[in-house]
């Protein structure tokens, strides 16, 4: 399942950057594929943190592995303190890609990657503070509130919602809000996965790999994308 | 005087990234250049700030070019109160590249790009007070002193040493750091640049372009380099 990845941008149009054995973009007859599986079935059948630990860890979860890594995820949602300090400090009118790349850069001074032993826990602590940094800046610039970066969903998408809402979320939100980080949670060999590697070829560390690749992500032909077609679907009156 | 780049890493070896005509290394005969001039008579006959216009510009400054420049960015230096609350937060373990990845990406959510042609003007502030981040940082973290982020020293290097060592720098001391900026401005097609050329390929803001360059730059095979050589150097005992 590694693919060779064949560039398309235009300095580098035709040219082999890579192998990724994460996912495949439009595969014959399967389309996104992520490790093997169709995306199509993950976002109906898998919970997003099933999703990532096959991203991670290349299979899908037995049960007490995934009860595992739910609860490791549960226990590293909360923010230091001199962070919660920082996000106070990005104003309301800041980008949210920006205020995520600044977060995540700064985690990088105050829980250092001691040596490369130390990536996986890494990952996993950036996956769960992410919804952390981004609601925390949210409620405290839009309505001065310090909210708690703990809640009683114990799902990754509801406690996203619970969080951005500062409410218990309904079920359906929660479920959308699962198939949607499902359906973004990899694409293969895009820009920002080409920027975090071009970081770390340099051995730098994972917190600047995914800063970089946040920066990236944040640009109007990638992640930006969505926010334009957003824009466009507002513009409808009827479905 | 523009030169294709050819890649020497494992993934991409023997590709043609892109294009440049800010400078080159090893050519036959030459050396480092920029521009077309050769970076040994830039660090003994020119200043820092003369060669960072040149850079941007593509040519050498005339007299009233450069004390524009110059005063331009020596109006540039002081930094947002908010960038002086985060940079305070950031401890004095942290790593003086994650110091400098974090205010520029805090730099972004302050005083965003509003459209590409600000460009040139983002470039100017980040050159202008990224010696402020780092000294700010550090007089702060190390001796809990609050610094002005102005000084008497005209020069880049001067102001830059000023901060630094919060005392008045020797010539001596000012005309090595001129030197030293002047031979590390440039170098052509590295890794860092390589990250913020894929970023901009996303469209994405030069903040998001700079910061993940730091980042890169930050690697032991890239710009940390230079602290594994200066560690080497510590050891011997005379000249």
């Amino acid at each position: 399942m590694t693919d060779k990845k064949v560039l398309s941008g235009a300095g580098l149009r035709g040219q082999v950057a890579g192998k990724t054995a994460l996912s495949t973009v439009g595969k014959e007859g399967a389309g996104l594929t992520y490790r093997g599986y169709d995306v199509r079935e993950l976002a109906v059948h898998a919970s997003f943190e099933e999703v990532a630990y096959l991203l991670l860890f290349g299979e899908l979860p037995n049960r007490a592995q995934l009860k595992d890594f739910e609860t490791n995820l549960q226990h590293q949602r909360e923010l230091p303190f001199a962070l919660k300090t920082i996000l106070e400090n990005l104003s309301a009118s800041s980008h949210p890609m920006d205020v995520l790349r600044t977060g995540i850069s700064a985690l990088g001074t105050m829980e250092p990657e001691l040596n490369f032993s130390h990536q996986e826990e890494t990952a996993i602590r950036i996956l769960a503070i992410l919804p952390s940094i981004l609601c925390y800046w949210y409620q405290f610039s839009h309505f001065g509130k310090r909210i708690s970066c703990q809640s009683e969903e114990p799902s990754y998408a509801g406690h996203f919602l619970a969080m951005m809402l500062d409410q218990k979320p309904s079920k359906l939100h929660t479920k959308v809000m699962n198939s949607s980080l499902i359906l973004y949670a990899e694409h293969e060999f895009n820009a920002s996965t080409f920027t975090a590697r071009v970081c770390a070829s340099t051995l730098s560390d994972l917190y600047s790999c995914i800063t970089g690749a946040i920066g990236s992500l944040r640009g109007p032909l990638h992640g930006g994308a969505n926010e334009a077609a957003m824009e466009m679907i507002s513009e409808y009156k009827t479905v």
